[in-house]
């Protein structure tokens, strides 16, 4: 392909164009998300916060408070949608931060909210959280239930209404495969996880990404060991099939 | 877009379909670097290497042995361009390393090469490597020449070459931003640098990518700092930049 006005005009265009064609592949993130699923418009000056657990913190560096700064993205789903956003939107000045930490259930998000959440006035506010609250409560003695996630899930999103009310909303579907660290006894019981954030999205209008839909999906061309070793936690390839599910919710 | 036959064919068929896609995005990377130079064919199995300097090491964990690793791969282009094959590519069975090096001229490269590159058995071997041998000279008391540097890659390449007679190679241009470690002052010399790569690209018949030409092409839309603040290390948004346009000499 040729292009005759290679000026501004015509690398927005192309970008446009990219971001409908990427939208094309591949299939399993594309049918799970974009056709049901709120969408989050992206306007020049955009702060957008990634928030969640392990999955989002990546081993991201808590003392480095950059923007748009790799160490401080980490090295997962989040930095690779980042990414993406950067790259094709250099005209719109995006800030964009991450704030996951590792083990985080919905009540550890909420103790530190003000600071990593509020505070930092998003316009776009990503959460991925309920791995933990499932996992903790049958594995490592917490004592929270189905219904403290739900309960606090809806606190904090209504907190974060009340506080930033032109707030926009990505909510990611807690997900676990079979792995090393989950086996068939989550099951259905974790679904019911699943079932809230999705309730909790409809509830105050949010995105949705179904990351449990795209993974199983992937797991269809590749095992587990290949997307998330130990079914919680995404592999290089796993963060990039999130990144590109969690992109289908920005238009 | 329903796809009614979910199937592994569909979702190649489909991931194909986004590779030729992708490409059109954006202008910069595609008509600077997909009509004139060699490209690459992707196997399954295929062992990838990326080695250089600063720029593709970018923060790996070099104790970190692990293949397809975030960790090991870094936080930069290499990383950025890994999680598109492993996603992309989730029936090949690649196995992609990283070992750049910061501060990395030629040289140092040749010292750790027996191990640090053939020992690998690379089926793709990428290569940037040029920025320290210019930068050390006029800056930290370097003593290698030009000459040096086209000499010593020179040899590098076909001790390669030798060791490994099938290998596919990918050299990236080395480039220079005006930043704040880079002034006028470097220009045209540095440029010399620049065309040696492009000479030893083409007498070993290598894929080429000229990142001098994206990153400028790149600058039409957002300043240096945007991409590159000194003018040697990508940002997280240069660094997608890269990664995109080294994906152009895949096929």
């Amino acid at each position: 392909m040729k292009t005759t006005q290679p000026g501004r005009r015509s690398f927005i265009n192309k970008i446009a164009l990219g971001s409908l064609a990427a939208m094309a592949i591949p299939d399993l993130a594309l049918s799970a998300v974009t056709e049901k699923s709120q969408k989050v418009n992206l306007t020049p000056g955009n702060v957008i916060l990634f928030q969640g657990d392990s999955i989002t913190d990546a081993g991201r560096n808590r003392n480095n408070p950059k923007i748009n700064d790799q160490g401080a993205l980490g090295g997962g789903y989040a930095f690779l949608a980042a990414s993406e956003l950067l790259f094709r939107n250099p005209d719109k000045k995006l800030q964009i931060h991450n704030r996951g930490i590792s083990g985080n259930k919905v009540y550890q998000l909420a103790e530190l909210w003000e600071n990593d959440a509020i505070s930092l006035k998003p316009d776009i506010l990503s959460i991925l959280v309920g791995v933990n609250d499932y996992w903790h409560l049958v594995k490592f003695g917490y004592k929270g239930t189905l219904e403290t996630y739900r309960t606090d899930y809806r606190t904090l999103l209504q907190r974060t209404k009340d506080k930033l009310p032109d707030v926009k909303l990505i909510i990611g579907e807690p997900f676990a495969l079979l792995g090393t660290a989950v086996d068939k006894t989550w099951f259905p019981a974790f679904y019911e996880y699943q079932h809230a954030a999705k309730e909790l999205a409809d509830e105050f209008n949010a995105a949705f990404v179904p990351y449990q839909k795209v993974f199983d999906k992937a797991l269809e061309h590749a095992p587990v060991e290949y997307w998330a070793p130990d079914g919680v936690h995404p592999s290089v390839a796993g963060a990039k099939l999130m990144a590109h599910a969690w992109l289908q919710s920005i238009k």
